[in-house]
């Protein structure tokens, strides 16, 4: 039994019409016609294939097949169908299509399954003009208020959340009961482009994922002292730009001291006052932000940081006032899942020859690699609720966030087929003991 | 004789009172209800005073006084009446109670000069909303054209500079006939605080003003490739913030490496795109300030920036694009004003030991301080088409352009006396021959 490709990729390329501009790039995110549209798509998709379709309080869509009437808890597929400004057709779409075709391939060839299957498309995952991103798997396990959600509004039109969740078939009112308990859910399985280019750049399809990576960022204020541009002697300034520029530069030498994949440190906001040519800052903000496998990493991070600023401190008479405001741990991906996954992968994927391997600077098990995704996603917070894993398809050149994201057929048919098989082992592997 | 020093310190505080806000400091730019309230005040002052007044197309406040009548041209002195916000009670405001008090004195011993005494208060000397700063000065001297004050419209109220002028008295349509030429003038006499510590430092009142600093100005765009702070390898960066960060901190030390009292370098203005905590940046634009007293040295900062941000654009794969914006040389001040000045300020100041001199990194002529201003005057204006020169007067801590700027008493005396002795010699040592 194989997916049909065909039927997939003709899939991607209608959804990807909601929402294209002119220059190629796609526009959908919440709140606009195009996702609106592209949900109502979705809809017809399903009930053309005779599933069964909830949306919930958050506006997540829900398309349930079950083929006996046993109380097993469902297998999940799912991602979003929501895009950045001027993104690509895969990211999200990807993980929902490939969903709806294990589910029409399963449901063809009369596969008959001891757990419903689920597929789910997530509202909002993306940054969006909300301003709340993994906004549909954030709500429905218990990471928002609905206070949060009935405070915020669309940056650009000014329409309140809740309309636009309205609009989209969602009831902010419905939050808490949309909760999802740790018995709702047998499994969830997420498939997504990697977003980078460590598949790309070992010339590999797929790789389960082990970990999605822990992020921490902290709002640094320095605060030094403003003064004429003219008449302040280099050796009498408390530049507080200076400062942070400094700063910024020590946080980036600090990861790539590490030289590891999986940490990543950047500064990518930054405010500077009063901004004014002539004027020596007094008071420069910005946002330091690290992703790291595990709390160790983290630690060394930032002993190295601290010590790196304390001198800065010193050395120019200025101070940094230091605030977390993310402190988001790694999730690992279920042991049981990625071993399912490896295994499904390694009968459909070539091995890398040992040498390659051994300088791809990848970690693998059986030839199987095994991934950290440096992007946040779904999968982040449905871990908290049941046994969850993904698998990660090669993006070319690594592109993810743009127009010219683009992934081979080739390797979206190992994806499909891989997850096909896991779904598959999953629901003859898991029992209501196991589940535990 | 000499000037009244309680009256001047009086007329300080009256005048100090427009704008003052809760905190002590001082509101008073173009277009706000204080400098109108100022302005007032200083009519009143002159017309008290029976001088007579002039108000040209900008809005400068001209006060005439004759003794004779002669056809010469005046002897001017002056400075500015408007305030940065939050700024300061001496900062212009002393350089025109000054040349009144100069004028009152010389009035009340009936001294009879051989030149009209003029004194003027010019329009917008600071930074301020309609951002054409020195606007007063530079509009007539020809540096302003028509088009440029038509265009401009205050930051916060939208209020045209046309109407704003207007309502000061002013006329920007008679701009071309307010334009002072080669032979308007005798000669142009600013005091000021020095707004930096060197006569501070040294314990010194006054000081003769060798030159106003040189201002180069680059507007620097660093193009670099945004991308997901999450998924992009270290490795793989093209950081625009981290490349601009690391050219400020290389303007920095090029500026720090010349060890002079007269270059500094600035960068005050700074802005990163996209500016998101999860985004790398593509595009950060700065601008890099150079002050300097010559086009040698100006040269020599330039060359080394030159190699330093060749070496981050190979380092970093990214590109500088520089765009220069401003390229005022250098103004000297007058030499036989400048002698003037030094020979009776060594007869008000007493002169520091050798030991002194020695260590306060100044240069000296005859135990007088020869200054570099660093910062700009409408004196480097009037430098263009008179015979120009400036007084230091201390300022406590080298305070400016804050509620805390202080000068003392007795340095206002003794800067009062050099001036008044200063115009009397001028009066008489300026011939129809000596003056071209």
């Amino acid at each position: 039994m194989k997916i049909n490709l065909e039927r997939l990729e003709k899939n991607l390329k209608e959804l990807s019409q909601f929402g294209r501009n002119e220059e190629g790039g796609i526009d959908r995110s919440l709140g606009s016609e195009a996702e609106e549209e592209a949900r109502n798509w979705l809809l017809e998709k399903a009930l053309d294939m005779g599933a069964a379709i909830k949306i919930d309080a958050m506006a997540n869509i829900w398309i349930n097949w079950k083929t006996t009437n046993c109380d097993n808890r469902p297998i999940t597929l799912g991602s979003h169908h929501d895009a950045v400004p001027d993104g690509g057709m895969y990211d999200g779409a990807l993980g929902v299509l490939i969903g709806l075709e294990i589910m029409q391939t399963l449901k063809e060839n009369r596969v008959p399954l001891k757990h419903p299957l689920q597929v789910v498309s997530f509202t909002a995952e993306e940054p969006n003009p909300f301003n709340i991103s993994t906004m549909g798997s954030r709500g429905v396990t218990g990471k928002l208020t609905l206070e949060q959600l009935q405070a915020s509004r669309h940056l650009i039109t000014g329409e309140s959340l809740t309309a636009a969740l309205k609009r989209a078939g969602g009831n902010v009112q419905g939050l808490l009961k949309a909760q999802l308990g740790k018995n709702d859910m047998a499994a969830f399985l997420e498939c997504h482009i990697e977003q980078g280019r460590n598949l790309y750049d070992s010339q590999l399809s797929v790789g389960t994922v082990a970990k999605i990576t822990g992020i921490y960022r902290e709002f640094v204020t320095v605060i030094g002292e403003a003064n004429h541009a003219g008449t302040t002697l280099m050796s009498h300034r408390h530049d507080a730009f200076l400062a942070a520029a400094q700063a910024a530069l020590a946080v980036e030498e600090t990861a790539k001291a590490l030289k590891r994949r999986d940490v990543v440190a950047t500064v990518g906001w930054f405010e500077v006052s009063p901004n004014s040519a002539n004027i020596i800052s007094g008071n420069t903000k910005f946002i330091m932000e690290f992703r790291f496998p595990g709390e160790p990493v983290k630690q060394q991070l930032l002993q190295r940081i601290d010590k790196e600023f304390y001198g800065i401190e010193n050395n120019r008479g200025i101070c940094f006032h230091r605030e977390v405001i993310l402190d988001q741990a790694p999730a690992p991906m279920d042991e049981g899942i990625k071993k399912i996954i490896g295994e499904e992968i390694s009968k459909e994927q070539a091995p890398l020859s040992p040498a390659a391997e051994e300088s791809s600077g990848l970690e693998f098990i059986d030839h199987v690699p095994m991934l950290v995704s440096m992007a946040g996603h779904d999968a982040v917070h449905m871990s908290g609720i049941t046994k969850t894993g993904m698998i990660f398809v090669q993006s070319i050149e690594g592109k993810s966030h743009c127009r010219e994201e683009k992934t081979n057929s080739k390797d979206i048919e190992i994806a499909g087929n891989v997850l096909l098989n896991a779904v598959l082992r999953l629901d003859k592997e898991l029992t209501h003991e196991n589940l535990n």
